[in-house]
């Protein structure tokens, strides 16, 4: 995987707009649920799919908030590896809510 | 439930040594584990026992490192609840390890 550009992040970004760069290495998405264990049901699924693909995000749990952050360590930024998994969080989401 | 006095937030923290004070009104553990998949399960157990008495720490999974966070917003610092859900974590941690 290589580092994107800032172009190229920013391009990537269009396509997910609840999602916004944080401190240049990272992508951040807050999900709001509706009760508490649904947020924590959204972890566990985060957490299945950050095991599969050796990929594994922050994740902050603020009561009803779900805080999710993202970057790669490896390249010191993000790569199309952040975006994919974004996306997938995304269809998870959905499914959920 | 009342706010506790600094002097006895100190004198319940001897009694838990591995949880700090933080920002004056939170009380704060890191948990680390030998994978994430445990990491996990922990958090679980944790979300299990705080919907119970309707107490939620605030959780940040990276990896394998699991901080929670406590306080009682209603008082707007720690309450006796607050070391009584630490001890009780300390108890579910203990038993996964």
């Amino acid at each position: 995987m290589k580092k994107l550009s800032e172009a190229a992040v920013s391009q990537k970004l269009k396509t997910l707009e609840k999602w916004r760069i944080k401190e240049e290495k990272w992508i951040e998405r807050r999900y709001r649920f509706k009760d508490y264990l649904e947020g924590i049901r959204f972890v566990n699924k985060l957490a299945e799919a950050a095991e599969e693909v050796n990929h594994h995000p922050f994740i902050t749990i603020q009561y009803k908030l779900v805080i999710v952050e993202l970057t790669s360590w490896s390249e010191n930024g993000l790569t199309d590896l952040d975006f994919d998994v974004a996306i997938q969080y995304e269809k998870l989401y959905k499914e959920m809510v």
